[in-house]
């Protein structure tokens, strides 16, 4: 199966296999400290800025339990996980809501964004990494109003490490932790994360071959003729609207090749005229340009 | 550092390291379902009435948000997890709360409880795999007001390994989990608790080590004279009444030979004359011994 569906970077960082399961054995009595400084000296927010977390949907859950807002913005499109945070506590979404979520590029378009804080605001800056855009971490540490969201797992290339974090506010992250077992992440991916993140020719690697690969996915699109338009993303992926077909009738074909692709029908202001495709290796954009060109 | 504080299982189950990274590239889009199926193997409960967390402890937080009880029973002793939890949802610690606890073998004294579950009961097995104790895994598919807490790290050795699970009636265990996050263990994680699961040999080394070692710990806190009882425990640890001195006297002298010792003073119930040791290798028990003899 290639999978188009799933937005993980295909570039990888290189983590060397522990050489035994010694990592495994006991607690990370330091409070993920090697972790959270490896965050730190990549993304300029202070350890005691951080709060981690299994991924940022864990994140976003808990972010939404602790602040409990009546009624939250969602800057849509914008994935579900955090139309489904607001449900579980209550929230009603609005436009003009207490607390304010944006995401950055947002998803599933991969546009940048230009966000200035107002009031209480969750800036999510899970794929900004892949993009040239400016991000607020800085801020966060001295804005108390403001929360910044970021998963790990996708721009390092691995769904199956789940860590995340909030930069916020020094009291923000005290609060935040009170409510958090001690022990929370695996210390397989506290030490592949911490690896992931000292690899320093990784950014370099991610971006010229995403940056390539995304423009032969677009090319690729763009011939094909299905397409009315294909957006400007900046991520590593690419919304694109379909002219005459839908998404079921794109996707029916496509499994026949064995190719996924996200329908983008469940995102806000979003419908079954689109579709998302992940930027993958070069062999997997020739396999789908085949399928496509058979339609 | 000679750990007599930490109550991992000394004995590990056997789990080959994944010949590579590529369990860790993609999501787990089957939901868990080896992992689940390995634990319903293992324990009689079907997959279905399982909810997986990050290990006990954020199994007993989201446990607390979700019934979030206003008055809760801690039969003591009990670890200070549902204390926390307690506070962070505002229930009254009172003698006859709606909601009572149990651990079962309790600790810090290992020993085992005959539990009938009346009204909202949580019962956490995290260590009754160590002992003969009997487990209610098996009542908890039919009775809605029962909820098993079983961490696997412990008695699986591997206190950096996050994974837990809830087991309960069908219809609490879906709503345990529209609260929860799609994708919250690591992969890696799941592998190895899978793997250590399907460990046939690993029950019987397991026990025969542990009765071994237990003791022989009993023998050496027996023997030293610092100590007014040994508690009766059966899981991997023992709980000591010192005679003459209070823990963090003897805290202070084992320091010295580099060996650390649980203070059981934050117990209910308990004080600072209350020690507990977990079974340990043969040669760290000898280490312990030649300390203790010192004093």
């Amino acid at each position: 199966i290639t999978d188009f569906s799933s937005n993980i970077n295909f570039v990888k960082p290189n983590v060397a296999m522990p050489e035994n399961l010694d990592v495994l054995h006991a607690y990370n009595s330091d409070g993920y400290a090697v972790l959270k400084a490896a965050i730190s000296d990549k993304y300029g927010v202070k350890p005691e800025n951080i709060e981690l977390y299994n991924g940022a949907s864990a994140a976003i859950f808990s972010l939404f339990a602790h602040l409990k807002p009546k009624s939250v913005t969602l800057h849509a499109p914008i994935y579900s996980e955090y139309k489904k945070a607001a449900a579980i506590v209550g929230a009603q979404i609005c436009n003009s809501g207490e607390l304010s979520v944006f995401v950055n590029p947002s998803t599933p378009d991969g546009v940048l964004r230009e966000i200035t804080p107002h009031s209480q605001t969750i800036v999510d800056e899970s794929f900004l990494d892949f993009t040239d855009g400016a991000s607020l971490m800085g801020e966060a540490e001295d804005n108390k109003e403001l929360y910044i969201v970021k998963s790990l797992t996708k721009y390092y290339g691995a769904a199956g490490v789940r860590v995340g974090f909030v930069a916020s506010h020094g009291e923000n992250i005290a609060r935040l932790g009170a409510s958090e077992p001690l022990w929370k992440l695996s210390s397989f991916d506290a030490y592949y994360m911490s690896e992931a993140l000292k690899d320093g020719g990784f950014d370099g690697r991610s971006r010229t071959q995403n940056d390539a690969n995304r423009e032969l996915l677009r090319g690729v699109l763009d011939e094909c003729g299905l397409f009315e338009r294909v957006y400007d993303g900046k991520a590593n992926f690419l919304l694109a609207k379909l002219r005459n077909i839908n998404a079921q009738t794109l996707q029916t074909h496509l499994a026949k090749h064995k190719i996924l692709v996200r329908n983008c029908a469940n995102f806000d202001t979003l419908d079954d005229s689109y579709v998302r495709f992940a930027v993958k290796e070069t062999r997997h954009i020739e396999t789908l340009k085949e399928a496509l060109c058979g339609l």
